[in-house]
């Protein structure tokens, strides 16, 4: 569960809305026209720009991001020293147990062309494909992200223009001049809170979660291939290990 | 049919309008020399900036867009699946019945390939090479609306600066101030509008249905050359899998 | 001759101007020392950024664009086709009767080297060699005018803020505050308008211009190499129409 | 110790504090709701958009880059120098003595895989990867204090809509105008400030190091590199003065 | 010398002085306190983001691109065809009276190893090394450049920010409206006019000037490495002018 997220989203949602609160006028910023302007344009602008299976999709991959759990580091390499190590023991075919022991339907392909006694080139050729396009759908629920991150402040800018002009219009009563400034500017900022603490770093979010399961399958594949190789468990865990920062390195001995 | 874009374009146009109408001075918004110069200068522009086929050639592109469909993907393997299998009991040459049966014209050259029984590298290498440059050819409708998407804002802004200038060398009667800055602004409306409803979104939709269209090209190439390797049924929906996203992949078998 | 070039300069200026006149102050917009920050700060700074040689250049390089014509891609394939079917049938050597016949220098040298027996290999890389190099050389020309393009609005603004603070410390007669502001903003129009109908385009241009001429040398390039390796003229013409939108092919066959 | 950042944050507060305190309102600028929209809403948008881990490494990273010294070139090349001539004269074995007096890991790991003897392409092959993953992962740090210097800004600029809507709905008074005005810019002087002087130079002080580093390890894997192909100490120079500036190199002999 | 950064630099300032001197206010435009708001803050975010070495360093690199000449490429096409001639009629060793003739650093290393009879796969593996590092130095120069660029245009719209919620902030007096917003917008002023006038610019020119340089080392090894070869006179001038443009080359002949 991404903690990080939830509470980001929280503490910014309680900064905005209490600066809101303790200042005069708040009634002016829940301003269900202005809303609809601005997200409601930004909405059309992203069904116009993506497919609708795409935009269908986003909040699943939202929610994907913020529940999953990529396996830790430390782990995926005792696993795999692990699995070395009953390779080297009891040949291949010893590893076909393991596979019902794992979730991640990535390291189960990996592992089932080993048992199935596949070359290693073979292995990472698929295996970096996999990778590869895995990394392109990724990019795509990133991509609606950033581009309602863009949409968001030019619709509240549309918005505060049309309201700017409505009432420039509409000068005789000049008291009204503030209040009409005031609710030309809401646009604004919907737009602009949206895009800064929802949408942007969304996008971001996804692109560092997207890089984590990109990472844990390069060291996958680093693993299996090795396996394949017939290196033995130290060497197995020095290849994967590259991946990991120099002060975080631990020395990983099979325990199986 | 591309619902999306249509219904995205249709809703955006009734949030604006309804914005507009439902406030004061909605007759300000319909100015036909504000329309000249941002719509116009626009124009020009993109005039200048491309050949004159290109630009002419825009709304054609457009139409395809919304138009033309793209085969689904498990349609495309299942078709490559069973021409695997008509291949292993019949032979390359039961394949040209198959053509006829076909209306991709990039499908269709393949299978053509494969019964002349060309070898798997140059039908590789061949259709690799249309792939990148239907890719190149498509790029350029996408630069035109993109260039439109920032072409109108500009040229709203010089309307509003021509506007700003007329109004503010003639302050002699100020109550006209609040009329005058109105129709100022509202150049930069037509701009801000027409770039983020219509062509920036548009110029995205592009992109999307150039990468599907691509990403299907490149399945077809996958399958073609397993097929002219040799390879089983399975194997080709293998190769092809790697193009669908983990969780619609299906046990795709030959139905001939 | 270039005419989408020409019909939108003066449309685009039709329109501007035409904006400029029908409203109230356009002597405003006709005010030396604005042109002469605006265009004359760009100039030096142009002048500052780029060597003389190319700052010189730039004219003709622009006047090129507008006059010179690409030859267009059948006519190309057509003489291709043509050298193909007279190789086959006389030999390299009766190609040398053709080159007197063709304008361009660069087709002229691919001829030549398969006049004097070049491997294909060699052709290939020499004038790969000499299509990278012009893009390079026409990238100059682009560069000078984008410059132009980002440099003119920011005199055009350093001039408005020149103006703004020289009528700001001068607040004694409200009376000439709106023409004060009037003539400050004249200068960001002056660098608005030059870039985003002139420069900014123009820029542009350059680069479809640069575009067709290089895909017309990799065309030259592809049929060149064909013919060096003996292919007959079908083969040419199908590697040469990898270049040309599909629906724009043509059954081209040899007409010597 | 990196003086250079020390002293540019000192002079830079002293700066921007001393314009403050020097003009009227200096009270204006300590403002604590107003720093805790511009930074509490950057914090919490940082915090949607990184991980947990990297959010909070991002203080020991500045740290570190302020802090540790790279060791310079001219050292490098003299020690490699002298290692190539141990080398030569007593063998790769003799080389275990001086893993001994090195602090840098790094250079540790390549020297200890001369002394087991591995071959030149297998030595070249980890220590890129290595570098290629140490500039990987010193990016996140880099990428963490950009997306700072973008969002502090618009933070800032969120607080200053805030604060004018507030301001503009409560027109009665038209004296406190001014001071609501000036409050409302206050957000945005802090978004500003602290990105420009901070977030953003910092950042950049962040590649440079990183960048610096790798230098340091593609000299080192050059070196030793060479020393296993068993090159004489002045071709060892020779290959690691290529990344020094020309006027900077010295004839560095061998002082074992 | 490059007498156009000089030329431009000169009539940049005669104009811009001259708009401020020939209008009211001149004296707002000399503003100590500004200027160390706007220069001094770009100066101390430059020291915070760059080394010391390279900050320092920006003098002398400045220096060297208006000082320094770059050979002319005919210059140097005549050289190389000479000793290609000599090396033909002589041998490689006849080539080391030359290096006594030549002051660039980059062609005496070359001419060296021909002298030496290296190998054109060597010579040529560690020519484009140097090329490729030099580059690398050039860029930091003009990556310095650019950041104060942008530094200083944002220094000064701190500068303005400082100085409107000071002004703001003390109402009660609104003659001194106009001066107090003249004042705040002079740092405006001057962040826009060092950057567009003198640091984009001039980092523009150096990225010039550091092409230049790169394009007469390519086209040296080039040369170095056809005369390695033992390519005659022609070939080896055939080679090099592939860097020339077509309307600039000439028939150059050898003249030992």
């Amino acid at each position: 569960m991404d903690i990080a997220t939830i509470v980001g989203v929280i503490l910014g949602l309680i900064v905005i809305i209490g600066a809101i609160a303790v200042g005069a006028g708040a009634e002016m910023f829940f301003n269900l026209p202005s809303l609809a302007i601005t997200i409601g344009g930004m909405l059309c602008a992203t069904l116009i720009h993506f497919s609708l299976p795409q935009f269908l999709g986003i909040f699943s991959v939202i929610k994907k991001t913020i529940v999953t759990e990529i396996p830790s580091q430390s782990e995926l390499i005792q696993k795999m020293v692990n699995y070395a190590a009953i390779n080297r023991r009891d040949g291949a075919l010893a590893l076909e147990q393991e596979i019902g022991k794992i979730d991640d339907l990535f390291f189960i392909k990996g592992l089932q062309m080993l048992v199935d006694g596949q070359d290693h080139d073979d292995i990472r050729e698929l295996m970096s494909l996999e990778v590869q396009y895995l990394q392109e759908r990724h990019t795509s629920g990133k991509k609606i992200l950033e581009f309602m991150g863009a949409a968001a402040p030019s619709f509240g800018m549309i918005g505060t223009l049309i309201g700017l002009i409505q009432m420039l219009s509409n000068l005789d009563d000049p008291s009204g001049l503030g209040a009409g400034m005031a609710t030309a500017l809401v646009t604004t900022f919907y737009g602009a809170f949206s895009a800064n603490l929802i949408f942007i770093p969304l996008a971001g979010k996804l692109g560092i979660y997207s890089k984590a399961e990109s990472t844990a399958m390069e060291m996958i594949t680093e693993g299996v291939c090795a396996i394949a190789r017939g290196e033995n468990p130290s060497v197995v865990r020095e290849k994967m290990q590259v991946f990991v920062s120099q002060g975080r390195r631990e020395e990983v001995k099979a325990n199986i």
